[in-house]
């Protein structure tokens, strides 16, 4: 497995914010084959959580392989068909999956930076997956693909590089935050920052802020799925009495301890506070230049597919509507997907018949 | 103001779910005056965090009496117009608003009850406050009205006493709360349990669970208000650069703290879990005699006005719809409402305009 990881070095990296990065990596893996024209390249900016492990590389029968978070969607004959596409995704910078972020050693100081690490934003994120990109002797992209936190960076790369890509696929985004998503956010990150076991960032292994993160996961599920999905899941409201007095008694409460368990462990709270405000403090406004309003004047995009789901809280299906009309507005063609998924923010992740076929179906046009 | 609040004592109260109370007391109000005939009398059931001060009793010119939580909708003239109605409201069994609950002392050991008050059920509820409407002279009302919680408890008004009522204005609930909700309210729960001041019930006015009762109560306002009002009032998700790293830079974070902070020492923490945990217990469906499963079809209703928001996420309207599909059916001459209003689950509090008009036109008819 290792062998599909490739390291890039990062270099003299200036931050948004401030700051710079030295000795610092970019995690990243591809699938297919770079033409000899370097025109067939798909890059892919993840969601929060996941890493550049979108999916399996070996598909040999005796491959023992962990499968990628996107193993529907990426492979050979898939919707973003490996035959023919050669696909890169990147870990996020300042995440904690195998990129440079404030769990990692400063390389000056030899210790993890934590609250030394500089403010990370996802300009930074979408520049440094761009350093990638062009390491790889690619000038232009085929495709930018992004759902999620992935979808807003994939807005932060055009938006500074014009000419980067020729189409987007953008999913379950927007052109920034609504303050519904900021709260719930600003909520996990509370939950995480106000644990005993913190500590400032002083966290050890031992002492981990697993009851913080496992509440941030939790608030997180509720953000990610929908009401009308867990009505379905868990038809009657049904309950057995708990060991404890106010312990596990509803299968909803079983279900997201299930998940928080999963994830208390697979991510270093100080990363997952610098992410989630990484999100909030994107504004694809700031870089309206214009009287209109309309930050996308000036990219280049000769087209985008913008898609979301009916029943995502995080990410309203208005603001998939609204990204559409100023991307039209500005001379893209651009075409809206809001597909029927019960899954909410998720669906991208669930619905693979529905994501499969309109992502599949774009890809196929170009 | 005193002498406008009364005290049922309440003896041999047994519990729904097992254990008796004595020398207990139900805190309530009353406006208006019954009449002769004893039929004018209106009963509201409350939400989980208000109280029996609905609204204030002295109108003259120089009154320092409080204003009530539903001061636009009751008083002379009002939509529960007091100058025809007799209205009573208590303060719910179990809450710390000068009911007896998990934070008062019980009498045969003169120390809090905390963990050891009986578990708590709308039922136990319904009934304390039945009791009071009895100990009136009152043997049937004119209306049961009850927003949120007090909707859920209305219902198991009507399905444990047939006769209790001749309408009902059901506001902002349903026949039980979905996994959604159930979902949110589990995480406000743990928010509290898990907070190192709370200490097994032991905290005290020194060490409070202030972290916890925070959380929970920011928890609840993503709950009772809506994603489409934030983006109304919150304009732009602009920031101030907080004064330390991960402070407070968004407005709706500001919002939430300053109702945080203004809630945390005005509840007990036991009586919030309690309370919470007995609106996720409630299900109308337990009543479900009939081998069809609608519950209402012994309740002897002359009519009901069932009222929700579009944009209510912790009832969500087809709760509503569904609520009254069921009374329909059971032959219950049903309203239903579903109001435009942008504020979520609280628009009953604050969408004056047309809740007032909504309830005024049906009262008006009785």
């Amino acid at each position: 497995m290792a062998s599909h990881l490739n390291l890039y070095p990062l270099n003299h990296f200036k931050m948004r914010h401030g700051g710079e990065l030295n000795g610092a990596i970019i995690a990243f893996e591809t699938w297919g084959e770079l033409n000899d024209n370097k025109d067939n390249a798909i890059l892919i900016l993840t969601g929060l959580s996941t890493d550049s492990h979108a999916a399996t590389h070996d598909h040999s029968h005796d491959s023992h392989e962990t499968a990628g978070w996107w193993e529907y969607m990426l492979g050979p004959g898939k919707a973003i068909d490996t035959d023919k596409w050669f696909v890169i995704c990147a870990s996020s910078l300042g995440s904690c999956k195998g990129s440079t972020g404030p769990c990692s050693p400063n390389p000056s100081t030899k210790k993890p930076y934590k609250f030394t690490f500089p403010d990370l934003t996802l300009e930074d994120i979408a520049n440094s997956s761009w350093e990638v990109v062009q390491s790889l002797g690619i000038e232009k992209l085929a495709c930018v693909i992004g759902p999620s936190m992935g979808g807003m960076s994939s807005l932060a790369l055009v938006l500074q590089h014009p000419n980067a890509t020729h189409h987007m696929v953008n999913i379950a985004a927007g052109c920034h935050s609504e303050p519904f998503s900021t709260a719930i956010r600003s909520l996990q990150r509370e939950a995480i920052l106000k644990d005993v076991n913190f500590n400032d960032g002083n966290y050890s292994s031992e002492q981990w802020p697993t009851q913080g993160m496992k509440q941030a996961r939790k608030m997180g599920m509720l953000s990610y799925r929908s009401a009308e999905e867990w009505k379905e899941k868990f038809p009657r409201n049904l309950r057995q009495r708990p060991h404890k007095p106010f312990g596990i008694e509803f299968p909803v409460e079983s279900y997201l301890e299930h998940h928080a368990e999963k994830f208390v462990h697979q991510f270093d709270p100080v990363s997952y506070i610098y992410l989630s405000r990484a999100m909030d403090w994107f504004d694809a406004c700031d870089y309206a230049t214009h009287e209109c309003g309309n930050p996308f004047y000036d990219i280049n995009l000769d087209s985008a597919l913008v898609v979301g789901a009916r029943t995502d809280l995080l990410f309203p299906k208005s603001q998939q509507q609204e990204l559409a009309e100023l991307l039209t507005i500005a001379g893209c063609e651009t075409q809206l997907e809001i597909t029927d998924s019960i899954q909410g923010h998720d669906a991208f992740l669930v619905d693979q018949e529905n994501y499969s076929r309109i992502i599949g179906e774009y890809l196929q046009k170009l």
